[in-house]
Formats: structure tokens, C-alpha cells, sequence
């Protein structure tokens, strides 16, 4: 990824630069004809990626035997993964994104509606935190930006 | 992916199940050259998968201009997906693992290797914790299940 992209930056008194957004999502109670379809599932999760104003750049999905999908979408802002459970009407989604063109929440809603789960949480993570002073990389783990349960 | 697949158990006292393990890794200062090689970072992810004995999927790999490749390498038992920012020396690693077949720590040490990485982190998660008294998912967020700096 390039740093000439657009930094995501926050304001809370001072501004904070990071590389990459994290959203690691969690659809619970979700409809099971639905996660284990390939065709819905890929299908909403490029919609996904579209949705939120993501350029899409390859993708590739895998469905399980007896039950399940897989699949990414890499997009030119990072990428957006996914693993079903259709016996437990539960996914985990990754949408991952840089910059400040794609708004990951709007994915997420995008999905939990098509997902028709009936809860779900949304933690979104700061990956690759910039030291403002030197411009480099400060050399410890993802913060915790916000979480929510829906 | 099937709940037919073997669960990781724990025990600390009890037993905890959950579906997938989720490990974030940030390389720091890594070789810029190296992260910034399409053929040598989907090489070393692909080896990573193989290393801790996942079986490959499919793969889709992407070159940045000016810099950086992200690509992701789908496993039977999940993904492995990578982000390089060779200007500044990092790369953002996600290795998704289910069942107990794939330890993710062996790709996170090998690629720290490959990369020649003089710092990194490892953050384990736990995704869809499953309630033993019901054997269904439980509707909370992710939990860390351990946090390392190397």
C-alpha cells in the first residue's frame, strides 16, 4: 500500500495517523440458506466492497463441503474476508481498508442486512500507527479505536 | 467452514471452544525490498500457509504504484491475508486459522524471518465462542487470547 494515499486522521485534541482501518465483524443469527450460498455470499460481499466506494481489484471465494463459504475481495484499499458457519448462522467478516474514501461501517450494515442477522459486533482497530513526530511506524500492536454491539 | 472440523479446545480449569483463531501480526522494520517484491511476498505467504500445514486453496496477490502488495492466500482451514508498506518497512499480516490442525505461530516466525523483521507483535483472538451448555455461538465480540512482542 502506498503512503501517498490519504491518511485516516482523528481529532481528539491532537490528530492520530494510522496506515490501515480493521473492522473485525461478527454476524450472529443470521439466515443459514443465505451463508451457505456462494453465489449470495459473493455476491454481497463484492456488493459490499462497491457499497462503501471501494475500488475492487481481484477476488476469490470457496465453498465447503458440507457446509460454508470462504472468500476475499481485495480491493485497492486493502481487502474484505469472510468465513461462514451456515450450521450456526454465524460469519466473521475482516474489512480492512486505507484511507479515508471507504467508510467499512457502511459494509457492515450492508451485510448485517442481507445477512438478515438479527445481532452482530463491530470492532474497528487502528493497524500500523504513525509516530507523528519521526513519520514512522511506532513499533507496537493495533489499538482498539471503537466497538459496538448491534 | 464446518463446525465438523475439529474445535480448538483449551483448558485452564474448563474447556473453551471457539471456531476460528485470529492472529494479527505487525512486521516492523522489515527489508523494503522484500515487502516490496510481488514473486517474494506471495511466495513467502504461500510457504507461511504450508509451513504450519494449511492446504491451499486458492490465492490472489496485488502490486501497488508507486509501492506495496497485498495479497491473501485462501486455506482450507481459513486465510492468510498481508499489506506491505515497504517505505516505511511494515506489512500488516492476518492469519485466520480454523480447527487444530494449523498453528499460526509457525507462519507468523517464518515470515518474520523471511521479512527480516527487527520487531513484531502477535495478537491471538478468539472468533465465535461457542457456549458449551448450548453449543451455540455466543454473541459477543472477539476475546484476545494472548499478546506477544518479539
Amino acid at each position: 500500500m502506498a503512503i501517498t494515499s490519504p491518511f485516516k486522521a482523528f481529532t481528539d485534541g491532537k490528530t492520530e495517523i494510522h496506515l490501515g482501518q480493521h473492522v473485525l465483524a461478527e454476524f450472529f443469527d443470521c439466515d443459514p440458506n443465505t451463508l451457505n450460498s456462494l453465489d449470495k455470499v459473493e455476491k454481497y460481499m463484492v456488493d459490499a466492497a462497491l457499497e462503501c466506494g471501494a475500488t475492487i481489484v481481484q477476488k476469490c471465494f470457496h465453498v465447503f463441503n458440507p457446509y460454508g463459504v470462504s472468500g476475499v475481495v481485495i480491493i485497492s484499499e486493502s481487502h474484505l474476508a469472510i468465513h461462514t458457519w451456515p450450521e450456526l448462522g454465524y460469519a466473521a467478516v475482516d474489512l480492512f481498508t486505507c484511507g479515508e474514501k471507504c467508510d467499512p461501517k457502511i459494509s457492515y450494515e450492508f451485510l448485517k442486512r442481507k445477512f438478515n442477522s438479527k445481532k452482530a459486533t463491530f470492532t474497528e482497530l487502528k493497524r500500523g500507527i504513525i509516530d507523528e513526530a519521526t513519520m514512522k511506524v511506532m513499533e507496537k500492536p493495533f489499538e482498539i479505536m471503537q466497538q459496538s454491539i448491534d
